[in-house]
């Protein structure tokens, strides 16, 4: 078995979105197709942004959050030469429009806010906000990067010689850093992959990043954890969380609270990457949103019809697992108790970079 | 909603397999297409008919029991003017060459030794065998009917107005027979089918046939129920069983077992749709030997690659629940807990006709 080098491309947010200031655009990579197609779309309007973030070519809290703020990036640069008040104007309609977009992550709500702060700050300055807003949305990236890449080291330490780690979805960057971090170590352990339908991120995202760091892959379908774990096939369940609540309830991509159940009935570890802590705005689970997509997306794999005519679908695409279904919380300020997970904000930030 | 006047088509079995005296072949719907293409495999030799079970054309513990019968019938056929030692030597070679086919539900082996011994009678009287094995499996195809009737009669005594069923891949013809009579008996209540991948049997078998019995039906991916019955929206879990054993234990199609953990978790019944009862060779749940089919059945939708290439994985078939996590098994002579399911060979058969 190889060692690479470095974590697995995704772990580099740069890799998959920015700003191209040359052709006014915003570039992000086709995460449905992924790796079996490596395709970039070009948005070269707001409403082109909003609709990759609501399409799923951009998947993922910090990353769509990302986009959006680029999506910013964009409108302040095409308004850049019009009156602060025209400018002002067409970002705070930019941010409603992408606040539309997908609401049960709380990345974008944060990013929404805080960029048009720097962005009125620049316009009451007297300057049009383009530079500032680029500037603080690549600033907020490079940051989320090096949350990643922390949290993945908190969770790195979490793994153990022969583990079987079973994943959902695909868990983001922290997830490379982990095992990139955990096979550096010297650890020995595999990974186990949920397709994740209707996407299917599982089998193409989490597969190769696993893959390409080296690791041993097994990809089982959405129905089979629990019979994996009753015959020992499984030691720990790793999901990210689209957002954490104060009291510790876990938001993540639908069928992370069935496998966290499984979890449970048999006494396996789950632990979450938590990237920078939980929501400070949402106290518990009756706060959240939980997205409903369109049921035509379960009716058929890659576009091809696969259920019949003539009946209905239901298609949530977030669940919510309790606290005490969860064993722990790494985030990049080290791994606590779900229930404990406020104390997140009481923990120092090892960011130097970082002001809030 | 307008009340069909029979259950659906998968109902009778003689709707999906038959053996055909004037080709001289054994005739199959193939249910990984059904109801997409209604197209029947037409199976001239014994081989022909073994990968006809091994290729999931005809799935189901019964019905593939019953194309294997139908199997025993054509060599029956093709070797009913040779020696009675040499139709003796290819009924049993057949019958090993069956065996091998699928191991884990209970049906095949029971019909196959039964079969083998009709044909021992006919033979040992001094008569070709043929007709007395087609006489036999057909008559075990029609008692298999009417289990399939008074077990579904017995499960639909189980159905309360309000009720959203929850089922995973396709549960037979008994299913039909439950939806069919708990309909006509007035009752209102919808079906959620899981899609239950690899081969999509919820999506295609179990929501054309609930739709065709006149019933909303609301498709969901297999791991999403957890999150319904968080939500109230499921009010018990359904299913078949492969094989029981007889201290309870439920094999099942992959996937069950999580199920019934999270129908379990949720203080929701979990029901299923025991046909002809335990199977009395199989004490308890060691002895039963789960199949696993090639992992490469995981890589693609419908002939389309959808994980990525230099991973391996798992496709165990079937899984075990343990009777704590079953509410109670319906089949044709009523309803029983599951710890207590041996007592069916105590209950009276109400099929006049078998003979045991």
């Amino acid at each position: 078995m190889t060692t690479t080098a470095q974590p697995a491309l995704l772990a580099d947010r740069f890799n998959t979105l920015r700003y191209d200031a040359e052709q006014r655009a915003v570039i992000v990579l086709d995460r449905r197709r992924y790796p079996f197609v490596v395709e970039y779309a070009t948005c070269r309007s707001l409403e082109e942004v909003a609709l990759a973030i609501e399409t799923m070519v951009v998947q993922g809290g910090p990353p769509l959050a990302y986009v959006a703020g680029l999506g910013l990036t964009l409108v302040a640069a095409l308004t850049a030469q019009a009156p602060a008040a025209q400018q002002r104007e067409a970002l705070h309609a930019a941010a409603a429009r992408l606040r539309r977009t997908r609401r049960t992550a709380d990345d974008l709500e944060h990013l929404l806010q805080r960029t048009l702060a720097v962005a009125e700050s620049a316009l009451d300055a007297g300057v049009p906000a383009d530079d500032a807003v680029c500037d603080y949305v690549n600033g907020e990236i490079a940051r989320g990067n090096r949350v990643a890449r922390r949290c993945g080291a908190h969770a790195a330490a979490l793994v153990q010689d022969g583990d079987r780690l079973l994943t959902h979805c695909y868990p983001g960057a922290a997830l490379n850093w982990m095992l990139f971090l955990a096979k550096q170590a010297g650890r020995t352990f595999e990974v186990v992959v949920t397709e994740t339908r209707p996407y299917l991120q599982g089998a193409r995202l989490t597969a190769s990043q696993a893959r390409d760091t080296g690791l041993p892959v097994t990809l089982v379908t959405d129905a089979m954890p629990a019979h994996l774990m009753a015959r020992g096939r499984i030691t720990k369940l790793i999901t990210a969380a689209d957002r954490i609540t104060l009291d510790g309830h876990v938001v993540n991509k639908i069928g992370t609270y069935q496998l966290a159940i499984a979890a449970n009935y048999h006494a396996l570890p789950f632990y979450v990457l938590g990237y920078d802590g939980p929501d400070p705005a949402t106290p518990s689970a009756d706060a959240v949103e939980i997205e409903e997509r369109d049921p035509a997306e379960l009716f058929s794999v890659a576009g091809m019809r696969t259920a019949v005519e003539g009946i209905g679908g239901y298609y949530p695409a977030f669940d919510i697992t309790p606290p005490h279904l969860v064993s722990a919380i790494a985030t990049d300020r080290g791994v606590f108790p779900p229930m404990l997970i406020a104390r997140y904000f009481d923990a120092p930030d090892k960011d130097e970079s970082y002001e809030p």
